[in-house]
């Protein structure tokens, strides 16, 4: 017997219920798969509270990421057969499928294939964490070798991506993070600066590192009251790329710098990577060739079981991890 | 004897004063004009209110684009001679020039010379009115053949211009205003849509015309509580260029859907065109080529009398007018 992970009602982590779901019998273009490890996003906390930017259907199933071994496949599946070890790629509607659970069916386009080499752990800190900042980077060669990136909230998954591969793409990676407790794991990690924002101004710290002439680029998952800031640490003609929403706060675009300084704004989302198969395919390229060659490296903040769920989304949601939280099954 | 406008303090137009400035020598590379025409800009009038993106120090002259004919040229002046029929380029700053005068003084480079035919009355129109838009459309190729553009404030000295600049490359040009009274003028000047918003829901409007798939670019000079329904009318992947701030409430950015439709914002600016001189030549060409053959079309609003600039900037302000509101010298 089989049990999946759901909610009925939104609300804090304890609204998740586990119930018995059996052996789910994949239908055409569908892949069964024997869950081994769920890498968890705020994405999905962000689902369960109701606050996500796409409403849940109650009552809904959760995640996105997981990795485990193919169990069963529907007709007209061609790329993935059984037994095959695969990630699960966000790149669905959490309405049609949620990856939550001991067996779960997921769309044959959102299941790729694993190298030998990679283990379940690895394979579900691929997409969110390295996928997004590569897509957001590499397209229209948004950053180049020399560029200054700006990285708010470094300590997340994705920060901790975004870091990566800024370096991997010959960049100089300006972590940014409120307190000075990260500072060490940021610079291990490959920071090339960390700018403590709760004790040193945003704008002085990047004019010093960049000599006056402000950074090519800000990787923003936030937004609110610090995305003015943000603006004026931009050199002229200089970009952010806006990839989430964590701050409650309005966003307020400061128009005149924005005009004078002919800013770019860029709203960006993964699923327009994920959902095309070809450039799917390119980043996970980059990807597992930056983890067997050591250039990429996953991060583990926090390990739990299956049954530890809810646990797992507290510690998610008080925000003080470094790295992925995942949940082996 | 010469006289230039001023303004001691910031205010409505009553502030602006008539003062002699006698006959001022061109320093190295400067031109000294004899002015036929001034072209009048919201830009100066936000700037006689002290609202403009850069603070004036008082007392401050006035004025981006005069017509007129070159009287004396300072050392190291080289492309114009005295005699020549020019006009002047928004490309300094009115801390410096202003070309509210009858004898003034401008930097070379922002000094182009006009071909035989085009009168004075259409020299002060070409820069902000065509050039805006040309430049803004043209760079990166944002504007392409079959695109569909949203042009709010569309009555607009720039906004006309945006209509004929869209046509000319191709576009399908939706003019956006508020009421009915000068629909029939913006379809007159080649606009294919009109969409009174007053009247209409915009984004019903642009799906219709779309056939449901959205527009590709908005052109805006406003920001503020209409920014959010530009972007709900945008395809997902469209652009928002936004190049002024009329609007006096706070532009929020609606993150969410930025996201979801990965929408860019580009703040823009005439000088980084203007300020350029190989940008700078072509834009001119584009705009002579375009007023010879008659594609693109001056429209004057308004004549006024140099004695006149109160009157004018009142009227200027009313907000009234459809085109251009020209100063005859």
């Amino acid at each position: 017997m089989a049990k999946v992970i759901s909610f009925a009602r939104h609300g804090g982590p304890e609204v998740f219920e586990y119930i018995e779901a059996g052996t789910p019998e994949p239908a055409a273009n569908e892949v069964r798969i024997r869950v081994k490890a769920i890498g968890l996003n705020r994405a999905e906390s962000m689902w369960r509270r109701g606050e996500y930017v796409e409403p849940a259907t109650l009552p809904a199933r959760v995640g996105y990421e997981a990795s485990g071994v193919v169990d069963a496949i529907g007709a007209n599946v061609t790329h993935v057969s059984v037994g095959d070890a695969v990630s699960t790629v966000p790149s669905f509607s959490m309405n049609d499928y949620g990856v939550y659970g001991e067996l779960v069916l997921a769309p044959e386009h959102a299941v790729v294939k694993s190298p030998a080499w990679l283990s379940h752990e690895d394979a579900v800190a691929i997409w969110n964490v390295f996928v997004t900042p590569y897509a957001a980077f590499t397209e229209h060669e948004r950053v180049k070798p020399g560029d200054v990136v700006l990285i708010p909230a470094a300590s997340s998954g994705v920060g901790i991506g975004a870091i990566q591969v800024a370096k991997r793409l010959g960049a100089t990676a300006v972590a940014l993070t409120r307190t000075r407790e990260k500072r060490d794991a940021l610079v291990a990690l490959g920071a090339d600066h960390v700018i403590v924002t709760g004790e040193e101004d945003l704008v002085v710290a990047v004019q010093r590192i960049t000599e006056g002439r402000g950074a090519d680029l800000a990787f923003d998952p936030v937004g609110g009251k610090d995305f003015a800031r943000l603006i004026d640490a931009l050199r002229p003609g200089g970009t952010i790329l806006l990839y989430g929403a964590l701050s409650a706060d309005e966003t307020v675009l400061p128009v005149l710098p924005l005009l004078l300084k002919r800013i770019t704004v860029h709203g960006y989302n993964l699923f327009a990577t994920t959902t095309d198969a070809q450039r799917q395919a390119a980043a996970a390229a980059f990807v597992f060739d930056g983890l067997q060659s050591g250039a990429l490296k996953t991060v583990i903040a926090h390990r739990f079981e299956f049954a530890q769920m809810v646990q797992a989304h507290t510690l998610l949601e008080r925000n003080e991890h470094f790295g992925r939280v995942v949940v082996s099954v």
